[in-house]
């Protein structure tokens, strides 16, 4: 991917990897001998000698190298390496990494070293940090690999044999609400730019899912995940892109888990979603071009890896067949000659113009990958919206329907059913200003955060729900008016349409929620265009429908259609 | 582009094309023998033969081939063609071409064939249709090559000159409004999807940029474009993508200028602003796979074309250094290694929330082109926004203000403020629902082709233009009930607000424009997410003003506050 955007910038570039047909040498053709390939180890001293020879900037897509040489070669050579061959070094050992960004104030989950592969020292490290125990290779870990779950003293033994004789440390187990992971990008003057934080799913330790955007009911969140991963990417050296894996725990509380110094799987989703890709924003990063913005493009999408289930191809290769039929998902197949099980074999990115969509855009995806998923797990993935036409308790709302009294029901109703026309997720629920104001705060603060784009606020009387909601949102927020046993209404239309300057409340008529409904779908319009041929079409729908009691009361005359007007009553 | 999608789906691809390293070649690094790429050209029938023999699908990237090799071997062997050779051969004649739309009753300009090049055929032409006459070459034309605008009958030796032995064809000189295109993607069993239509704007005869989507004063233009381009396309024969050019008529008549049976200019944008790009849909369709969506992801996109100025390449190596600062700006560079004036050497998407955006982003590009730009055609393709602060007249307006009288301006004004603060391009005028009707009409019912996502009305006393307006717009219709002299603005009030079932009004406080600006941010934000944090903002400062108050009040006591307070009145 890094190679296939250096090719739009007419950028050459030499790979050093095993094999003549490795993925990124079929998408770079040599046009000059100069720029052959190199067919070898990225942990071969004299390849990588070899390779800057070839080249002005050097950088890696795996920090397992040999970081000696490429010391020898940063002294010795007019070549530039980034990122910096000190940052490689302290990211491809775990253990010093973790206490690199301890010493500089990043918060990460507690960890100890495990001094020699024995049990006693295992012993002593599950004694002083607890049980369950993540038991980590230093080094040469990815994908899982190199790391044991420690559930009970007894499989120490087994947790040796396992990581066999490789340097150890100990981490705390983190019980983690979810997965956080969050893409910077360095300059060589050395001032960081963050992608929009995403969340990940990891199955079997590998990485399955990428949300992007995050979603969050807690609005902060998201914002101090990209500040954590900023900071933590600042205390590193050299320039470059950078992944940062982040827990959150229960309360909130963000821990680093790891930093990759390179392009990342939680970073394939930009090549679809965003202005620029993570792998562009690299190379510019390196090359001390100007960075490309890292906004998100489109409203929501996701990034799910090709893993495969065994050596048989076809299974993928039938499962890329499926995935044809999904629209918005971006096939990336990375030319990888043979499959293996757990093996990245490429990704696909699905965007959409709302999580509801991404959701109903992956979830058959899901039931068909190669290595069979849960109806359980895909259901917690992509869960299924309830049953036919009632959308009221949509996994991913983009309209919230509250009123402040379940007595407001029967009006709001019809606001209800018209989404549900329109097939517009949506929530639907009780909200009292006055009478659970703490919920009414919670609910007004996290609307946004959590991916919702329009509320719809019902109340009689004082009539204080749409405003106040107003008052803690920045979303729209769409008043209707209630009316009460007496003053007909008009108490609960001042209420809500009388609001002072800088807090507006869309108001309609008293008792219509129905075309509060239709407000939503009017504003939702502004972030998807199809709705606005779908309001065209409800509108030309109404008028057919009123010209046709108009030739009916032309041919029946008036008295007969009065007649039956009222009786149908 | 064609071969860099192929490589994502992991479909091996040979090319038949000049050098060992021309543009497709560099990007497809054969990884075996048999897929090794021809080098030849694409008129050779013994390399076309060659071709054939390594392939089971074959497609053209260029219409001008040998299209009796084509034929002998669709008939001799099992490897299929898309499009069909029969629809290249129409197609690459362009007056039979022409024949062929006519004949199927495809809207076109007037043409005549000019049985062979003489001055007194090329006059004979001129007499019936008239002057100026486009002089055309039935084949081998393209960016232009081929075409002689004859102006006088003086110039028909030069026309004769210029086209050399050609066999010609006239066509009644269009006097059009503009040009538009449509990518339609073609199945094997037949059917026709397309793209959004959009618009193209050629200099010298090359097209220069493509606007997708297309907006037009005319809502049905964009309908019927797309409808007229799947018409045409329709009569074809053969799987893939098509290019269809358009003329529009300055009375809104379409006609088909010329089709291409290939992945086309116009359709470049597809790759960054559409769901599948018209390289993997033309894929997909000669390889019989399920079509991808040929959906927008973004709001608005322009593709802007890297045409050579003159032999020197460092020319657009430093527009591109320059492009490099535009955020949303993707390059992509083709690898060719000459340069020549008026060669393509690549072309910019770039991809934005908003009409206004884009053009914000393309007009620095337009400034840095090889081929100066005069400003004129920099106003004209992407017109500067008024003076600072007032947003009131921009060219790519978001917000449409009206009042239904001079006498609104005064209330109407905050609403205005509030856009320029939150740097949103609007439009403010008055339209009178009682005293223009048609130009209330006229404006409602344009308002969404045109790129309009909000409408703010103010209206008093009657107040019927908010709500005849939101009759006639799918777009959300925020309601001002101005105050007049008597009942104290109620009046307007219920004529806003009080909207029968069907048609909803966002109706906000009596004289209180401010806050129809500030919900015209909210409503924006549901396509525009950055919105939501400058709405945030807003709110926290007006919260810290309101803190600032407190804290004085609290420093110098009620009395003293109260005093200045009355002072500063």
């Amino acid at each position: 991917m890094l190679a296939a955007s250096a090719s739009l910038l007419n950028i050459k570039v030499v790979i050093l990897d095993v094999g003549e047909h490795s993925p990124a040498k079929q998408i770079l053709a040599p046009t000059d001998p100069k720029f052959t390939h190199i067919d070898g180890s990225f942990k071969d001293p004299e390849k990588i000698l070899q390779l800057s020879e070839k080249v002005d900037v050097l950088t890696v897509e795996i920090e397992h190298v040999d970081v000696d040489i490429l010391d020898k070669v940063a002294q010795s050579r007019r070549v530039q390496i980034h990122p910096s061959p000190s940052t490689i070094r302290v990211i491809q050992d775990k253990y010093n990494q973790k206490i690199h960004l301890q010493k500089a104030g990043i918060a990460v989950a507690e960890f100890l070293k495990i001094p020699e592969p024995t049990p006693e020292a295992v012993h002593a490290a599950m004694d002083k940090l607890g049980l369950p125990l993540m038991i980590k290779s230093r080094t040469l870990a990815y994908d899982g690999r190199g790391n044991f779950v420690l559930r009970h003293a007894s499989e120490i033994e087994e947790a040796l044999a396992t990581l066999k004789d490789r340097p150890l440390y100990a981490e705390k187990w983190v019980k983690f609400e979810r997965e956080i992971a969050v893409m910077v990008v360095r300059t060589v003057n050395g001032t960081v730019t963050s992608y929009p934080a995403v969340e990940t799913v990891h199955k079997d330790n590998i990485c399955l899912l990428t949300f992007a955007p995050l979603r969050s009911p807690d609005p902060a969140t998201i914002e101090n995940a990209r500040r954590l991963a900023e900071s933590a990417v600042l205390t590193f050296e050299g320039a470059g892109i950078f992944g940062v894996e982040m827990f959150q725990l229960l309360d909130g509380t963000l821990y680093v888990n790891e930093i990759a110094p390179r392009p990342h799987n939680s970073g394939h989703y930009t090549i679809e979603a965003c202005e620029t890709s993570q792998f562009e924003n690299h190379l510019r990063a390196i090359l001390n071009l100007p960075l490309g913005s890292t906004a998100l493009k489109v409203p929501s999408s996701v990034m799910l890896n090709l893993i495969g289930g065994s050596n048989d191809m076809s299974q993928l290769t039938s499962f890329v067949g499926y995935a044809l039929n999904v629209p918005g998902a971006a096939i990336h197949m990375y030319g990888k000659t043979e499959c293996r099980g757990g093996r990245k074999m490429g990704h696909i990115t699905i965007v959409g113009d709302s999580d509801a969509q991404v959701n109903d855009r992956l979830r058959p995806l899901l039931t068909q990958l190669p290595i069979p998923m849960s109806h359980e797990e895909i259901m917690k993935h992509a869960p299924h919206p309830p049953g036919s036409g009632a959308l009221h308790d949509h996994p991913n709302p983009l309209v919230g329907v509250v009123m402040g009294s379940d007595s407001d029901l029967g009006v709001m109703i019809p606001a209800a059913k018209i989404l549900d026309q329109f097939d517009i997720p949506y929530e639907l629920t009780i909200v009292s200003a006055h009478r659970t104001p703490d919920r009414m705060v919670q609910y007004a603060r996290s609307a946004s955060a959590r991916g919702l784009r329009v509320l719809i606020a019902g109340a009689g009387g004082a009539a204080h729900l749409p405003g106040m909601v107003a008052a803690m949102t920045a979303l729209p927020v769409i008043g209707v008016p209630v009316k009460g046993s007496s003053l007909d209404g008009v108490d609960s239309l001042y209420s809500i349409v009388q609001m002072p300057r800088g807090i507006p409340v869309a108001t309609v008529a008293i008792n219509n929620s129905m075309n509060a409904g239709l407000l939503a779908i009017r504003i939702l319009s502004a972030g998807i265009p199809r709705l606005v041929q779908a309001m065209e079409s409800f509108l030309h729908k109404q008028e057919q429908e009123v010209l046709g009691k108009i030739s009916r009361l032309q041919d029946i005359g008036w008295e007969e259609y009065e007649k039956q007007r009222m009786g149908s009553k």
